[in-house]
């Protein structure tokens, strides 16, 4: 956009405080801009520069908004004063929203779920075979300029296969929380040679056993000799743990899954087994991670959230450890989503805007 | 195996010649060795250090072998004598073994394949996954604790996404070699969304429409909005390099397949689309794929091979290219799959020492 544009819309804002004003803390892009760009009926205030916005000028812009495309907490809240209608996240977590205090207020809160489970299911996937391959060590010694030191022998560089090898061999995936992402990781799976799957959701939810076997059928390839894929559920996280070739976390964060993958946890799982974490940092105990692959109590982890990020250095126990794999929470990286996120960031403050149903409202 | 047992074998293999001679150059294991240690039918000669054996030591123990589980040439042929009745390799492709040579010759060769088939789609699927979400550049951007240096924004980290991300978006797969690791690959990317398949195979060999009909009723979920995956052959290379959002190399090495991925085919491909080669690195010109990378024609590659290795090292174009993800051939490096291979080598030179039928036998 060039800033000839963006120094109207931002003197636009300033002046004209009937219409509502519009937040935006992030360019979007030329696709996704022209949403807001087009509605002679707001005023948009647009933090322009490739940087995080700081503090001040959110709080300070904030004043008199109606809706905030932005992270969110109550000082924001106050500092923007009781017009304020909508906060809309390009996310699907929203861990970075104080959502009680907006539920509190009235403030509807806008998320963008759905649209970045193909991206995410295809990290955890990725995830996967990567850390049972070995790929973090073995990409190194390419990269490193090793690869002429080694010679063949039958067993160098041997890494756990996820498909099953063979029809005798079955192989069971483990999914601690069981929701959108979780499904489409597990339809990817199937012709891996899963044939079972034993998830952990929620406690209190209620089980559901007609939409696990509505899962099933549509899943499962009917064509394959090992039959349907077996949906389980399970209030034991330690049956998750031993039975799984693959542990898959792809629940919520928040207090009630913090640490979920603990060191108890990880010496109940299989010796041959891997971790995948895709959804947030704090579900796994990075210094029980650590000590379990530096003992061997699994065989490797592929993370692509990690506690405490983005301040993870070389000195971190996890980055030390080379049988595990960290991406820097790229699940939803890929153009088609973050476009796909960016749209709906928009089109749910904008429904907000309008008094119109929002396209993902979240219901707390 | 203790060594004492290795000091038995060897004394029996050097004073007892009428029995056969099975020369084996590399320690398959404690799973396997006993399937020749416990024939006391047979003297077995084994090199039994860590390292590949000399040829010096090859071309002396050679000598009165009926069989070698060995690469092998005419030289070791000669050395070996009159008596040589089976080669036997562990692997599935054959290009060390000279078979024109074994043929004139009426020495049978047996080779692995199938048992591998599992493990390198795996790989297949692995690479592609890599090279369109950027694995090597945001794995090193973690590794190299630069991650704490990026501030999150709507675009940062964006790769292309292997799978379709909603149900108008349709995927191209398109191989160049479609034999049983094809077909396993073209099988695990159904639920990532791909509903069109191209193949380019021999053009001397017959079309089989109804082979590949019957493939695609086995490997499509009847309950997919996209319908059966429909599946294409071409005999024009141009079609699979402009329509393919993936390109799988996965064909025989030889004089007949020779750098087929070539500047031209390079420059037919899509910009956003992803090369993946875990058949032979003669069939791609490393060149001519670093200067791809390096211009931007193709999004990125992803290699199991390259031609030259193991002499790869970092001043290597690929190696230095960011977007080319580069393994030290570990497609079929899993326990599993390498313990079948190492049985099956061994079983195959039995089959011929027994004058029975192999299981795998190569018909040139």
């Amino acid at each position: 956009m060039p800033s000839s544009v963006l120094n109207r819309l931002t003197h636009v804002a300033s002046h004209t405080r009937r219409k509502p004003k519009v937040v935006v803390t992030r360019d979007l892009g030329p696709e996704i801009m022209p949403l807001l760009q087009n509605r002679t009926d707001i005023d948009m205030v647009l933090w322009t520069q490739e940087s995080a916005c700081s503090r001040d000028w959110l709080l300070t812009n904030a004043v008199g908004a109606t809706a905030l495309i932005v992270l969110a907490d109550a000082e924001l809240f106050d500092a923007a004063g009781p017009q304020l209608n909508v906060v809309s996240t390009m996310s699907v977590g929203y861990e970075h929203v104080d959502v009680k205090e907006a539920a509190k207020r009235n403030i509807r809160v806008g998320y963008t779920p759905d649209v970045l489970t193909d991206a995410v299911a295809d990290i955890a996937v990725m995830l996967a075979l990567m850390a049972g391959r070995l790929a973090r060590e073995t990409t190194a010694i390419v990269n490193e300029g090793r690869w002429p030191s080694y010679s063949w022998a039958p067993f160098l560089f041997c890494g756990r296969q996820l498909s099953a090898p063979n029809a005798k061999t079955t192989r069971t995936a483990g999914f601690i929380g069981f929701g959108r992402i979780a499904h489409a990781t597990l339809a990817r799976l199937v012709p891996f040679g899963f044939t079972d799957c034993i998830y952990f959701s929620n406690p209190s939810s209620a089980p559901n056993p007609s939409r696990d076997a509505e899962l099933s059928r549509s899943i499962s390839n009917p064509n394959s000799p090992n039959g349907p894929i077996t949906i389980r559920r399970t209030d034991e996280l330690s049956t998750i743990a031993s039975q799984s070739d693959v542990v898959f976390v792809l629940a919520p964060g928040g207090a009630s899954t913090q640490n979920i993958v603990s060191t108890e946890f990880l010496r109940a799982m299989k010796s041959t087994a891997v971790l995948v974490n895709a959804s947030r940092g704090s579900l796994v105990d990075s210094d029980a991670l650590a000590l379990a692959l530096r003992e061997g109590w699994i065989w490797g982890a592929g993370l692509d959230v990690v506690a405490g990020e983005p301040h993870i250095g070389t000195d971190h126990p996890l980055v030390k450890e080379p049988r595990c794999v960290v991406l820097p929470h790229i699940g939803s990286a890929t153009f088609e989503t973050r476009l796909g996120m960016a749209r709906l960031a928009v089109v749910n403050a904008l429904a907000a805007v309008d008094g119109k149903e929002m396209e993902y409202e979240l219901k707390i």
